[in-house]
């Protein structure tokens, strides 16, 4: 394997977050699902928007936060993703810009407006997110760049790209470049309600090697194989992927690889603000672990660090130094 | 008097916050007043953007922050001021609106885009503001609604207002309207430089009874009677304004009004994350105290309680419901 320009690049949804506390009466109200993450039209948007309380916009999209957080603990990032070339779109690419990642995807000059997550946050500090992926659909495979691709010593795809129909193909052209580079592919499951939707292509991406390394929360992972047993979920993953990661909210994180497994607890914290980009910056940390050669239990502790600093506030981008934060726990020099 | 429709009716600066963390380098590199709030153009705006770190977005703006935390604390609110009908517009708009907030101002259509300021917050919560005031400047004596000012207990006026031309006439239009029923004028310096600039005529409205009620801070009392003496300045606003209310920082605030004066500590914060709002949050709470019949003391209570939640987060809106958190302390029943 030859050297790399970029240690991770994610690639997924563009996402400005629009992010509001309210109470779970309003999520019944709504009709929404607490804790999942629903696809919405413009109209809909409008109406969710129009009903909820004073929000926060900061910038979001699962992957751009995993790729914030790797840059924010050192290393190399790149993103891909589609925005339009409208003020939420400059609100994206100027976040993700100055967060020293890469970000060269070109911006829809016309279409369906950047994409933006309304996302209620709960008083147990849970959140329901609803999607309009305006612009952010229109990744194509043409976006994928074949030679960035392979200086990436890591790709990293969101199982949110399945929804949009060329994304899934950007997706695929990313996985086979990056392979033919001898680089590894990641996948999140994203979301239970995901992963129902593409069960079956999911593991056929597992079971084919199209990812290598699988993260998955407790309900993607049961949705997965449709299972209540943790456990025997846990085993079928054994042997579907290279590598899985399974988060586990304030249980921590179960790694396995082959026979090996590593059990690292969560991080303690003193109060839960607002999840969102729990997972995401978990991952964050996880794959800074494996690009900097850590084993698996310090990529494991370094995830559940970042996901640590996420959930004390408003919004999935990091608001302190993971660096230094690590460094301060000892699990950096 | 008669009855009012509104408890407080705030006349500001319509204004969409962009806040980033950096550092004093930063401040110094870009040659920015640290605590101080500086009126930009476009480019500037652009360039600023362009070299700060990653945002967030809150809807701001001096006194419409006030007029949300008073309807946040459970009074009767409403708003004038100026944004165009953009994204950024339709956010103020949403979020004001959202907070139970009466705002009725036309959106303009043309002209400037809504105002926008980029907020720096050091390490050490201080935050140093560099507003494009854009659409906001174009607040018009027009938009002032004499039946909607009548119907207002207290008309509350930001001392920025006095930079763009016609909102200062806008201002003079509401404190003569507001009188002529009864009502109470009150006016925030806003700002040290902003005094700086128009010390004169501040002077002016205070002497002339233009306004009631004044508050300022520290270095706005002691810049408005170029005095380094807190004591002398402080004896000097006794004489000028009908009831002053000087907030101290970590000092608390101290009321005079004729020969009375009381003192109210600072409530104990546990870190101070961002300051922007202090003061805005401080007139809330006070405001709120006054139009519920409190003593003077309490409202002094009541605004330091609101200035204490809103130094623990980002941004400039509550994120704490001010109520409870006023019931839980034993400030309201």
């Amino acid at each position: 394997m030859t050297s790399s320009a970029y240690d991770v690049l994610g690639i997924g949804n563009a996402i400005v977050d629009i992010l509001a506390r309210t109470d779970d009466a309003f999520l019944t109200a709504q009709g929404m699902t607490k804790g999942s993450m629903t696809l919405i039209d413009e109209a809909r948007a409008t109406g969710i928007y129009s009903a909820m309380g004073p929000a926060v916009e900061v910038s979001g999209g699962s992957a751009a936060n995993t790729i914030v957080g790797v840059a924010d603990f050192g290393a190399r990032g790149a993103f891909v993703g589609k925005v339009k070339n409208d003020t939420l779109g400059g609100v994206f690419i100027h976040d993700i810009r100055a967060a020293k990642v890469s970000f060269d995807t070109a911006a829809a000059t016309d279409g369906p407006a950047t994409a933006c997550s309304y996302i209620l946050v709960t008083p147990d500090g849970e959140r329901t997110m609803n999607t309009y992926l305006g612009a952010a659909q229109n990744l194509h495979p043409n976006d994928i760049d074949a030679a960035q691709i392979a200086a990436s010593a890591i790709v990293y795809l969101e199982g949110y790209l399945w929804d949009p129909k060329d994304a899934k193909d950007a997706f695929l052209k990313a996985s086979s470049v990056a392979h033919g580079a001898g680089r590894m592919v990641a996948l999140t499951l994203s979301d239970a309600f995901c992963v129902g939707r593409y069960r079956d292509e999911f593991l056929e991406l597992m079971r084919k090697r199209t990812v290598d390394l699988v993260f998955a929360n407790e309900a993607e992972l049961t949705s997965l194989y449709e299972t209540a047993d943790f456990d025997a979920a846990l085993a079928q993953l054994r042997k579907d992927a290279k590598l899985g990661v399974v988060t586990r909210s304030e249980k921590g994180c179960v790694v396995i690889s082959g026979d090996e497994t590593e059990a690292v607890p969560a991080f303690p914290v003193e109060k839960v603000v607002d999840t969102t980009g729990a997972g995401d910056l978990f991952a964050a940390g996880f794959l800074f672990g494996l690009v900097r050669g850590a084993g698996l239990k310090q990529a494991g502790q370094l995830g559940t660090l970042a996901a640590a600093e996420i959930i004390q506030h408003i919004g999935a981008r990091p608001q302190t130094s993971l660096k230094a934060l690590a460094q301060a726990k000892g699990l950096l020099p």
